[in-house]
């Protein structure tokens, strides 16, 4: 029904309807359906007991402080021990370099706020992660997009790219959402290289940095770019905008991220934020910091690394098992999901719609091209269910595709 | 100093400085100052044990799903108890009119986004709340202003405002900030009429409508405006859209807030708020349904209101006691805040040069002022000092005020 709020509306909400993925997860709750299709963490890493004795601490000692407003910029002990984590890495960042945000979702919706003036190109790998694009259709965006292989992002192709004039590069490096493909070390140096020739920054996306479950780690774009760089200040003053979150190593229901950039451009996302929500929730940020700034936040996050790691193989080994001759899939060292591809010319959207039928979910992947195209993929989550509800629902999914490649 | 990155920010960015009152509050933090710059809550008043016992409550019983990722809409109960007492004012609402916001301030972000194409007016008091403004500035917005009196926004001079083509009326009716001011009866019901016979909706901001000391309850705008419509359903579906918090009856640091709406307006927001921060944090959802839902909450807000009433009186009694003549002020009946007019020719921002050095400090009332005026306004905020401090304060303030008479 149209009504008259409908003539009352921005413009710029013609472009922001509701996620695919949202709407879908609504009719994939049900508890008899084995879900691939969300992103979420584990509850069973929930560091529960963690948090209760962090809750008590931060009330009884710091109560008045913790429930009261706080500064946009976020607090400053979190802020600290964040640019201090950084200090670890190889690349030299104080407090100042640090934004709080409300989650990922935010410094992204912050970054396009500052950013990208309506008509502006901004490159994105394809598939890419849908809640940048969501947050970025917003203010008028055009994407300009850049195909992948198992070594990310082709960035042999980079060139041809940042002629047409573009605004900022987003990339995922680490087990990229959706693909669950690694930039490699090589690509890395070369995407830092041929976006400071053209003069175009570099906005790096790092949820799952930490959850590397096989291989060496690799160093973020940003510590890269530091260290390529010519340094005529210590403090951190190159070409790329790092953000991560708490989400996937604490509890997403916090909603805390973090962006770590040159010192202007966080002066800029501050003004930005608030107008926005002028602050992130002050209790969280220091349940946040009581929980993270301890020995046991290594030992937790080896803990995820080790339900995520049994889960992946577990998909894995019933994928190899279960599916049918000529659909293939990545084989991610890390992070929370992984990539399918079905034969050419089959739609992952009416492999959906028999998938939940038969109590088995996923994310077709066209959703996560902006341009259009992957018709015939699908993203799966592993991190979410448990190692005998994965084996069954690979086993339903692939009797889905067996079915549909007879028909 | 002027880098690329300045090259690089959007357009938009030009409207977005720092908040006049954020980048002040900085420097009046020192612990010795008196300050009656904030807009803090008594953390006297903060729940501290009822939080702690919410929180061994909700990670006990529902940790899993307290720490998970949510929907954007907010957690179902709390919007249903937002719902329900609705109802108890008066006016026919379900969970699905409710959108929970990461604060007030994204209240009015989203509004902003969803309604706002640049260059459209908007009408709002002057003075207004400053966070509005700053929220809306990023949109591009034009602001159309309409003065006050002791019983709110002039709205006899309505009819001439909405003739410029307006997109919403914002409007803040009890408590006022920064005033104090409270909207009569007759005023609201005037306001809903000329708003309905233009066409124009009306945005009701009430962040302290809890909060009265003293007088008759008068019905939030939405209520009147659903009892003066013919109904043809009976789910509110009029022309106010409106917002409250939890930030002043529970405590800020959660950043909790809440848009009572017509359904249409709600989807539109929850679509802006997906790329916006995806939803609001889940554990503090939790706790506030936890701590709020229960008969306690309306001791707790007895409470908050008879210490800000003695702040108040406080206020009021050094004000009288202090202040030379030629020096006004209102008299608000609840709220956080009251306004002081100095004699015509005084600039309050450089009473506060030297109020600061005196170890006082306000928010000069220029600032509130979207079109300019108001140099010879301030207002003052009595709810978070001590009324110790609060005679004290004001003692300082009236001595600077007298000495930049003689001068």
């Amino acid at each position: 029904m149209h009504t008259l709020w409908d003539e009352r509306f921005a413009l710029r909400t013609d472009n922001i309807g509701s996620s695919a993925i949202r709407e879908m997860l609504k009719f994939t709750s049900q508890p008899d359906v084995i879900s691939f299709a969300g992103g979420m963490p584990a509850p069973e890493v929930f560091p529960i007991e963690k948090f209760k004795e962090a809750c008590d601490v931060v009330l009884t000692e710091m109560g008045d402080n913790a429930l009261q407003y706080g500064s946009t910029e976020g607090y400053q002990p979190l802020r600290e021990m964040i640019a201090k984590n950084a200090t670890k890495y190889g690349i030299q960042i104080s407090a100042d370099n640090v934004l709080i945000t409300t989650g990922s979702q935010q410094a992204l919706d912050l970054l396009g706020r500052i950013f990208i003036n309506r008509g502006d190109r901004v490159l994105v790998e394809s598939p890419t992660y849908l809640g940048a694009l969501q947050a970025w259709n917003a203010y008028g965006v055009k994407y300009v997009t850049i195909p992948f292989d198992q070594d990310g992002m082709r960035t042999d192709l980079l060139e041809s790219r940042l002629r047409m004039g573009i605004k900022f590069i987003y990339v995922l490096p680490n087990f990229q959402n959706p693909t669950g493909v690694t930039l490699s070390r090589e690509r890395r140096k070369q995407l830092i290289e041929v976006a400071d020739a053209y003069g175009v920054p570099i906005i790096e996306d790092d949820p799952y940095g930490q959850l590397r479950f096989e291989g060496e780690h690799l160093p973020p774009v940003v510590v890269l770019d530091d260290e390529m760089r010519a340094k005529e200040v210590p403090i951190y003053s190159g070409n790329v905008i790092y953000t991560s979150t708490f989400s996937k190593i604490l509890a997403p229901g916090l909603r805390l991220a973090w962006v770590v950039a040159p010192c202007e451009v966080i002066r800029k996302l501050v003004q930005a934020k608030q107008g926005a929500d002028l602050h992130t929730s002050t209790f969280n940020q220091y349940l946040a910091f009581e929980v993270a700034n301890s020995q046991w936040m290594n030992s937790h996050i080896k803990i995820i690394r080790s339900t995520y790691k049994e889960r992946r193989d577990t998909m894995l080994t019933a994928l190899a098992k279960y599916m049918p001759e000529g659909v293939q899939w990545t084989h991610p060292k890390g992070g929370l999901f992984l990539w399918v591809t079905l034969p050419e010319g089959m739609d992952a959207n009416i492999i959906f719609k028999s998938a939940v039928e038969s109590k088995v979910a996923f994310v077709p992947g066209d959703s996560f091209h902006p341009l259009g195209g992957g018709e015939n993929t699908m993203r799966l989550n592993f991190s979410n269910s448990k190692p005998e509800m994965i084996d069954e629902g690979i086993k339903r999914l692939a009797k889905v595709i067996k079915d549909n490649l007879k028909a």
